[in-house]
């Protein structure tokens, strides 16, 4: 069962989290002199009024409707009743989630990407950078980059540029120009964190060019938060309560908060995060100030983090790779509003193929953990004969992340 | 702009074309007699619902339930206004689409893989056998018996099951088994031709197997058929009239078939059949009985066809590589009811190329066929300066097949 809205539904402001935390969040700080950055700090790399979202305390931002006119061409995304899995888990728990797969990416990544692209398109910017892993994030930019008529360099982790070339060729087809990084280091496999810092350094070389960022950012978040303003007018359609539970993947944290945010003022919704337990940020990180990238180049960000340097091990959830977390998902973790937990990747992708052989649809790795969560949830319910209404995120399809599959089903997939 | 229509609207019976066509169709014949094939000949290979469907003259035949909660896992599929395409264009011309790539298999093959699998399950056949090209309809064959729970076992092109494995991962994902044809001669690269005759002879020798096949057939046009019936009730929606043109690219037919069978009675509306330059059939095919598989172990069938040893050259169109074409679309073409045109690759992929850059999405080489036509048609409006309105199928996605973008953009494509 699937509940659609018109695009005449589409919400018309981003939900702002930030008056709804339970401490006001602690300032980005200068990765030089340590004190709080400014907005003349962050100029060189992003537009004035990304500047602003990144700090607003209103409770809601306006869409522009030129931003509303392209989320259009896929949103709003259907909410799903995963009727099939219920069945086959023997649930009486009732498990809904909103369908980001529809975009032309193929994930939620678009939601930001489209608003980053004209809110430097507005500026008169021409040019935009930024970095990628397994491609996700890139060829989203590459196609909001397209639709505004913008140049777009994405610099790709070197490993995934030979491994997984369908992911560069999406984004060429959208006319981006992709390079292997890092660019000086032909030997090296490259990481999310050179990736940055070769993109950042571009972009602050240049008159002609802002860097954009896919996750982690106050104004990456509230884009995102569109999926569950949507989510909550859809539940009424379908005649459902507040869900008891809201669930997501975390890597950055994108994902997860554009679900769960519209739900913290709600007391009795949990929430939870899902990690790779080769990746666990939340669930065994530290809180602390510490650098978004390897070199050093970024603000320092109060966040969970494993440390900038720790290299988490080649699991296939390339998003969910990454030493930090959201200021916004620390805070909401830290504060106890949020909940987090870790599985391997063996039990992920378990969940991952009873998804696909009951609703039909292949999961994205990074999805699939907000499954295996699910999955128990719903068998939890059963254990205790609990009515309980699930709501996840399904961030995104596995079409391109299909090897990952092929890895578990041949038995080639290390936790 | 978009038009959904909720799960309550899909259509409860198929539209059956054949009481419409300007004469009746000529009987299969049988291989070896030269007859008329009757039910006992098509018993070892087909359910009896499937071989009274491929017989059927009533107007309309219902979707049994069990079928439409699995269709609607997906369907009704959205009807999209193609905006950003027209205005990139200067047209007046106004471009709707039907989008079958929201399928879990990423194309309009489920519509049929469904019905097909059900009606099987439920004569209590528990294994079935098909052929797959590059493997769209492998997929969506080894979708739908996953749902029902039948085991599925797919003969792939030997060159696409070396060259294209993420295809080939997708069926097992879904549980499938997938072997590469011909299955005698690991040094033959295979062709539609021998993995038809390797699944014909599997199920024609084992008690326990029926034979499916993903187009050319009447039946799977008949399935098909859902894609224009709901066209038709959402351009209704969309406040439009009629269509002035219905273009769909055709292979075997069944996605031309699908959106453009329930408009032949509607006599103003030019119905497009779109081929590859290289594999041209209905432009430069003779209409005769032929085989439908290379070993000519299949019934004889009244189509255009360019001989059943014609091997077309390896364009990137795998579903538009077929010698012959469905005896349905035959008729059509031959009444003058639908009309045919061709294209080069180049020009197909240029089309592609333009659709993403403005729509987002990117399109399936096949169904870049079809968008070069609407593109041409809209353009021929704008010199006429005439309004008209174009419907076309958006038959599924390109995701798995950007190396055939890859070859356009870096100038690797031949003709």
């Amino acid at each position: 069962m699937r509940w659609n809205l018109s695009p005449q539904d589409l919400p018309t402001a981003w939900f702002n989290v930030v008056p709804h935390l339970p401490a006001p969040l602690e300032p980005p700080l200068h990765p030089g002199t340590k004190e709080p950055v400014g907005p003349e700090d962050l100029a060189p790399l992003f537009p004035m009024a990304l500047i602003a979202q990144e700090v607003s305390t209103e409770p809601a931002v306006d869409i522009p409707g030129p931003v509303l006119d392209v989320l259009s061409l896929w949103r709003p995304t259907p909410l799903v009743r995963a009727t099939r899995l219920e069945q086959a888990l023997g649930t009486p728990a009732r498990i809904y989630y909103k369908d980001e797969s529809v975009s032309p990416a193929g994930s939620h990544k678009p939601n930001t990407a489209v608003p980053q692209a004209y809110f430097n398109k507005a500026e008169g910017v021409p040019r935009l950078t930024t970095e990628t892993g397994a491609g996700q994030w890139g060829s989203a930019l590459a196609f909001a980059s397209s639709v505004f008529g913008l140049d777009c360099m994405v610099y790709m982790v070197r490993a995934s540029f030979e491994q997984k070339p369908y992911r560069r060729m999406l984004m060429e087809t959208w006319g981006a120009r992709v390079a292997p990084s890092p660019v000086d280091d032909a030997a090296h496999p490259g990481s999310l964190g050179t990736a940055i810092s070769d993109a950042v350094r571009d972009a602050a070389g240049r008159e002609d060019s802002h860097y954009s960022l896919g996750s982690v950012l106050n104004h990456v978040l509230l884009h995102q938060t569109i999926i569950g303003l949507e989510a909550k007018q859809q539940l009424q359609l379908a005649g459902e309560r507040l869900p008891d539970v809201v669930i997501g993947s975390c890597g950055g944290g994108s994902n997860l908060g554009g679900i769960s945010l519209p739900f913290v003022p709600d007391e009795g919704v949990r929430l939870v995060a899902v990690e790779p337990a080769s990746c666990p940020t939340l669930t065994a990180g530290r809180f602390e100030y510490d650098f978004g990238d390897t070199a050093g180049l970024t603000p320092l960000l109060p966040m969970y983090t494993l440390g900038h340097e720790f290299i988490p091990p080649p699991i296939h959830a390339g998003g969910l790779r990454y030493h930090g977390d959201s200021p916004i998902i620390s805070a909401l973790v830290k504060s106890g509003r949020m909940e987090a937990v870790a599985y391997p990747q063996s039990k992920v992708f378990e969940a991952g193929v009873q998804f696909a052989r009951t609703q039909g649809s292949v999961p994205a790795p990074e999805t699939a953990h907000a499954i295996r969560c699910v999955v128990d949830e719903a068998l939890a319910a059963k254990e205790k004969g609990e009515e309980r209404v699930i709501l996840f995120n399904y961030s995104g399809h596995g079409l391109l992340d299909l090897s990952a599959y092929d890895d578990y089903l041949h038995d080639r997939l290390a936790d």
